[in-house]
């Protein structure tokens, strides 16, 4: 395949191609059809970009995947870049060192954002040359395009219809303008239509792109695919349904009416759309970075808070029951990670509205649990788990009315005082956050100190986000709010944003620990000294506490768990059966 | 006066001039021969703007002023301007209301930034154009400059000589440039030539200028009121004296030499500066806001932090004498706030190394403290203080050695259970962030929430920020770090950073409290996760705890302050008196 695409290099007399990740939607999730970097390399991890030239080719990916990649890329003749390691080129500078400023280097203009194409263009010697995807053509053998059913997401889930939000959308828009804003993001667009497919894995998206007016959507997506409900929903909400091909020409179109203001967010405007757009007189940037559809979606209705308590309810049901089913099974050695995580979704589709995983199921015992986003596939690659250590499970669900993301680090032993330190410090971080009160205009970046400040009392730190943003029955990582210390998302937490709360710890070689529930902002008070807010936690899953140093847990934070305990009993109790409801107070018990 | 600026603005063909409070070294303090602005207004609080155009003129000054500037502009038939009042015009609006793009306004370039010139002359339909200071003239009643004595300050106070500064503040450069650094702030230039002086209250330096190369330093000062140590050590650290008036003239001089490459902070580069440099190919600002030499002299050294910790002992003997005296004497009717604020100058002075106050003393009795910069400058202005309430006290010292700052807040009586709490929520703010440990690059926009929290969580708040940096005999208010809520300084808290850690809070009509200790951030540990730091606390002044609610406080923050406390008592004890000694250890009882 290689051959084929140098082949396609001269004739287009360029010298190299750049093949990343991602689709022309940015999304966690891509689609076999775009996955053309894993299909050229063999290299099937979610991150990497593949840069092929005449005579070379080379992958860059990061230290998660150096182990897979190595073994993945042997025999091909791609050189593995470990991305971070001392000595290892960037691609810039690596194009650079082969190719001098006479050549010319490919990218598919759909691929990049802006920024990247223009960060390329001032670092790389060569020409920068966005193209449309070629490879329709080089690869026949590629995956077709897939379009899934796409289903109506009812009033009665989503709390408002397309009309509403529109206006909501527009409300701070000047009214003498007409502004289209350009969305590219699937699940922007889902949440903006209330509509649901299943187009790429554990996102609840149907591939499409929206043109969005103060009167009308536009909306580019296949047509055949839609139920027939949601078909007559959008009629009655003024979305007209485009071929999900048209939608760079109806762009090219519409550039060159005058009257039209375009917005696009930051974030999400490809190279190629920029390009569209260069010169037309009404075209900016949306004035939050993400842009103001997916703001809005951010803050939740009071009909999707329903929704997530309703399903962190059902999600409980299930969580006890595999809690219990560990409980009683652990002695036998029949367990392992994969089964385990088997067993979670048995346990969800006993309700008829699970509506699948919101991400790959992590269950991961001992030391594989160091590795923040190990997961096992089946059996045979999955560790049996014995009465030793830690297990910890990080696994969420889909519901119509809410998706859920949780997860428990469960001992099976006796634990070492180390340990126990540990997982006390990890909980008494998810704790100290989740009682957290804040004043308007605060951001995740400016109250993250409080989840990892008794880890860092132990020199001890993790390097991921401590909160993501959580979609209303879609992406289980969304923004544009995060809760994190490496960066300022600079969007505030407002009422209504849901969010992760997970604080971790992972020592190499020998444990991970995360204790992660979902929290909602609320509102606290108001007064003379200003607005201020606090969290409600949605998840209603036992923490374990049979390895908690009471004494570092401190009083309030131990208030807090028994209290959070007492609420779990309480409201997942009267859904199980007695002696499941048994099991449950014992582990509610106050500490 | 007005009329003779008016005379000078039809002269030049101006319509307005804008008259700000600063000096062009962008200092806290202004010798009164820049207070311009006081002189032609009459009034004389430390922050306004004047502008005066051909028929009118107006002022515009922030909350803390209204009350002083009404009266002190009264019969002036200057209008005042309240900022932050609904209706209020700002300047540029009031000034474009007035005068159309044909019209011109003035203002001294060397008393605006570079930044805010820039916005000027977008905003407003005038021309701007930059003039140098014309009040000698039209002003000669206007004081005259002074240049009082410049001293040596010693390496065995500053640690280091001029010359090892000067290869620090080079180190990260090019070798292969001749780099010149602009200087035009005087405390800068005070700590990179191992000097003090005394022409402005309160902060220990001396007008200056300074032009900093590799392998030399000129320094623009009045030669004459140099001390023969001080000039015989600079020709040994190779300083060159030229006159305070010729910077200008040498910037220009030097500003032709294309070998050279100009460095100027970008928050202290005046318009007049930037538009000497404007032509210049090799003009830049500095990688750091504030730059680099701002940098450095935020980082303590170790002979520094020891002068630190030998200040906040003195410091702290006259503050446990001054505690005494109140008790003691407040049944006797005879206290007020100046008196108590002089009797703790006239402790302090006690000590031969005592160099001045390092900023106005604030004793504020109950109501008073509500402002959280109330100063009673006289008996008369002052409130009787009696066994009632609260009593705020925000003072510091200089010595050689070092400057401190230190707020207590006094208990005169019983005191309602919303005070205790109030006061117990401040001191657990102030505690919390003392004891907080964070890891290398976190800055304290990211820890200010720490101190905020049990604040926030009784849905109160301060408006100030929680921490400033605090200079080594010089300003009392020092960059380039901060800790605060409403913004990021981006400069990262390294081991060296001396600041202030002050939540507060203020009752309007009732009572403000304020509890402050300085804190240094030291080196906690480094392994596998990163480098990690913490505080160490300089100040020794005894806590009161009458007023305490213990379980409000939490164990771990009632532990430390125990332990602050057997230190304070460990540490001051041995330089009292016997009767002294006994009520020290009543006060640094345990709770």
């Amino acid at each position: 395949m290689l051959t084929r695409v140098r082949a396609y290099l001269s004739a287009e007399r360029a010298d190299a191609i750049i093949v990343p990740s991602n689709d022309p939607h940015f999304g966690e999730y891509v689609q076999k059809h775009f996955c053309i970097r894993a299909l050229l390399s063999g290299f099937d991890g979610s991150a990497g970009t593949l840069v092929i030239t005449l005579s070379e080719a080379a992958l860059w990916t990061d230290s998660r995947y150096f182990i897979q990649a190595e073994e993945q890329l042997s025999g091909t003749g791609i050189h593995l870049m470990k991305m971070g390691v001392d000595g290892v080129p960037d691609i810039v500078s690596w194009l650079n060192e082969r190719i001098d400023s006479g050549g010319t280097v490919l990218l598919d203009g759909a691929l990049f954002s802006a920024a990247e194409y223009v960060s390329y263009r001032k670092s790389l010697n060569a020409r920068v040359v966005g193209i449309a995807d070629p490879f329709d053509t080089i690869l026949p053998e590629r995956e077709p395009l897939y379009f899934r059913p796409v289903i109506l997401h009812e009033e009665t889930y989503s709390g408002l219809s397309v009309t509403a939000k529109r206006k909501m959308i527009f409300a701070g828009d000047r009214t003498d303008l007409r502004i289209c804003r350009i969305l590219t993001r699937c699940d922007d667009i889902m949440w903006l239509c209330n509509i649901r497919g299943s187009d790429v894995d554990y996102n609840p998206v149907a591939l499409s792109y929206a043109l969005l007016f103060r009167d009308k959507i536009l909306l580019f997506a296949c047509k055949e695919a839609f139920e027939e409900p949601a078909l007559k929903y959008l009629v009655s909400q003024q979305v007209e349904i485009l071929p999900y091909n048209s939608f760079y020409d109806v762009c090219e179109k519409l550039a060159s009416d005058d009257s039209i203001h375009f917005l696009s967010p930051a974030s999400s405007t490809s190279m190629r759309l920029e390009s569209i757009f260069a010169d037309v007189k009404h075209f900016g940037y949306e004035t939050r970075t993400e842009g103001e559809v997916a703001y809005r979606k951010s803050i939740k209705n009071s009909v999707e808070l329903e929704g997530f308590r309703k399903a962190n309810l059902l999600d409980g049901i299930a969580w006890c029951r595999i809690l219990k089913y560990i409980e009683d099974n652990i002695a036998s050695g029949t367990l392992n990670e994969h089964s385990i995580a088997q067993q979670l979704v048995a346990y969800r589709s006993a309700s008829p509205d699970y509506s699948g995983e919101s991400f790959e199921p992590i269950v991961a015992f001992n030391a594989n649990a160091a590795s923040a986003h190990y997961s096992a596939g089946s059996d045979e690659e999955a560790a049996v788990v014995t009465a030793q250590g830690f297990l910890l499970i990080d696994t969420g669900a889909h519901y119509p009315f809410g998706t859920t993301d949780t997860t428990r680090t469960i001992p099976l032993s006796e634990l070492t005082s180390t340990q126990i330190a540990d997982y006390t410090a990890v909980l008494k971080g998810m704790i100290e956050l989740s009682m957290a009160t804040f004043v308007k205009g605060t951001t995740g970046y400016q109250l993250d100190i409080l989840a990892r400040q008794p880890l860092i009392s132990r020199g001890r730190l993790f390097f991921h986000g401590t909160g993501h943003g959580i979609g209303h029955y879609l992406c289980v990582h969304e923004g544009p709010q995060s809760i994190r210390m490496d960066r300022d998302s600079g969007v505030a937490l407002l009422p209504g944003m849901v969010q992760s709360n997970e604080p971790a710890l992972y020592i190499e070689g020998e444990y991970g620990i995360r204790t992660e529930n979902v929290l909602v902002v609320e509102h606290f008070t108001e007064n003379e000294f200003g607005t201020f807010y606090r969290f409600e936690t949605l998840t209603l899953v036992p923490i374990a506490t049979s390895c908690i140093d009471r004494e570092q847990l401190g009083d309030k934070c131990v208030e807090w768990l028994n209290n959070y305990h007492k609420r779990v009993y309480k409201k997942i109790a009267p859904h199980l059966r007695d002696e499941e409801a048994i099991w449950l107070k014992n582990k509610c018990r106050p500490i």
